[in-house]
């Protein structure tokens, strides 16, 4: 293989970000561009859910007003609220696809669904809009049917099979597959069926999770063959599986809840699933593919494919983004510039660690 | 089923416990017999390990001065310096067994074996001197070759086939067992393998640990179909599989590293595995047999079998355990005496936050 000292990327796309809500929301936005990223599609896991268009036109006019350059499309939540009328309004108002939870399995998602054939009427108005159905593809455990964080998606697999059969026009998209069963699936489907695949889970299996919340993120990484499909997919350059990084950032104190402040029953609280990458994005993104000799994948990796599948195309104001091979440090940690220098007891409740953090990366973008 | 308000255990005995060294030994070793348990079978993984008789011998004292009443049963780790001479010394010396832990996988394991076959001289003369061989059943991960703390316990079962092989006679225990593969294999094998179940892996599953680190060990908790194979093996009562709570105390400093100590680099630091439940273990055993029908198997689990196994018969002195339907709730920690009026950023040096804390038992024992 070459190996290249510079990399010129055009307008990246990340199609999964979580920018979450106040007092979070000023701090992340700015991260998408420090990470590379001229386009972000916007996840509505938010408290309360974005359930109408309505919501989630005011939370776009948000997150441009904090970044008018950056170009954010939006979703709605999957909910009973949604009906074809309002499909039908939502795509009129640029709302670009509906996003899919199932009950309780992530952050935000007691509000998920439990049965997708109630929503058969919605999805034939998705399917007449052209508007996108992502979805979170995994299933509640059900310990009885030995189904657990491990198997959850594979066992989610016949229900993207079947909603295929059913609406083989309506696009969708198989959100952060982990499996190498997941893979095997997408590529067996038709165009109308794409896939993200998050940098981390190109990097993790469970032993890297296993006792370390930093690592820990639903869908759980999974078996090292399971990671070696992932790569292998994208190493294959497959135009239907592309970047979506699901950066998904928690604040320090609920990846880690502090013995200080909780005593004993810190050990009783769950660590906050989800792995931020956001403001790191780019570089790691080649960095993690050359670390498997997928670097020349990139660009279809970060941008064409994930455009092509969406209809965006690269945006022309943005031009092309440059990397250089340079060894550099990510940092320990994000926090808002007013809360710098707050000791770290009060700093925590804001401070988010990212993926990596402390570690190197082996680019870097050209300002 | 029955549902009976009282139960007496004949001498319960715990064929695999920790108790650590100082500043931890003082506070653990009453809580065996707190927990009900007349013998402990003490693990050798100090640093450093208890490669030689005298270490161990002088460990042995030392829990004994602690608790003249109860029982300790003293074990060697296996490593390059022990030789036959020294096996046939340490049977004299009256140690019971031998432990074996593959290298890197679990607390204090780095001294851990890789290959068995250079230790066949050594078990020779253990089973001329009729001693215990007690196996960490993992291999390490190796991702080349999709191996990971799911699978370490599955990829180990061909050593335990081969030795049994070799070594017909000698006897073995499949330390802390937690998947149908190991239930199965030990199944298949002659009477003179046993293995041991913790009360843990009977009651959780992947899901449990996933995020928690009060619920993380080594081996890590399966399936929900492997919990099933390990309750069913304890509610058919086989004779070989007997409790062994593998109870491994953890400060709660490095069970959940805290981030007023370290900073943003706490999320870095793994969180330590193992799981403390000698101070409730008896009533612990009963609550989760009855949880799931066994409670009619509780004396085989907790003494009869291990006991005729090892070959000690219950303690002529200390009679039987009486425990009653009391429903009480679990203390949130468990720190020494001197230590109890430190504010909570030093008292977590040495707290300890035991299994289900502040869950209830439904049984106590009768003081």
């Amino acid at each position: 293989m070459s190996s290249p000292s510079d990399l010129t990327v055009p307008s990246p796309a990340d199609f999964h970000v979580h920018l979450r809500q106040a007092p979070l929301t000023s701090l992340l936005v700015p991260h998408v561009r420090e990470g590379g990223f001229d386009l972000a599609y916007v996840m509505p896991n938010l408290t309360p859910p974005l359930t109408l268009p309505s919501h989630t036109v005011a939370y776009l006019q948000h997150l441009r007003s904090l970044d008018p350059r950056t170009h954010f499309l939006g979703t709605l939540y999957l909910s009973p609220a949604l009906t074809p009328r309002l499909i039908e309004e939502a795509a009129q108002a640029g709302i670009v696809g509906v996003k899919s939870y199932p009950r309780g399995v992530t952050t935000n998602s007691d509000g998920g669904i439990e049965n997708y054939e109630v929503y058969y009427e919605v999805f034939e108005e998705m399917e007449k809009q052209n508007m996108i159905l992502n979805l979170h593809g995994e299933v509640p455990s059900d310990h009885a049917n030995n189904i657990s964080v491990l198997t959850a998606e594979a066992a989610f697999l016949s229900h993207l099979r079947k909603l295929h059969a059913r609406f083989p026009k309506l696009r969708m998209v198989l959100e952060h597959a982990t499996t190498r069963a997941a893979v095997e699936c997408v590529k067996s489907l038709g165009e109308t069926v794409g896939c993200t695949i998050t940098p981390h889970h190109l990097d993790l299996v469970v032993d890297d999770w296993a006792g370390k919340p930093v690592n820990f993120c639903k869908p759980v990484a999974k078996h090292p063959d399971d990671r070696q499909a992932l790569r292998d997919i994208i190493k294959a350059g497959h135009p239907r599986f592309f970047l979506g990084s699901d950066s998904a950032p928690h604040p320090m104190h609920s990846k880690l809840p502090s013995a200080s402040t909780h005593g004993a029953s810190a050990l009783q609280h769950s660590c906050a699933a989800g792995i931020y990458t956001s403001p790191i994005l780019l570089p790691l993104c080649a960095t993690l593919l050359e670390s498997f000799g997928a670097l020349h994948r990139l660009n279809g990796y970060v941008s064409e494919f994930g455009r092509a599948f969406y209809g965006f195309a690269a945006e022309p104001q943005s031009g092309s983004v440059k990397l250089r091979r340079t060894r550099c440090k990510i940092r320990d940690s994000f926090a808002p510039k007013a809360q710098e220098g707050l000791d770290s007891a009060h700093k925590d409740k804001v401070e988010i660690v990212p993926f990596w953090a402390g570690r190197h990366l082996e680019w870097e973008i050209v300002r």
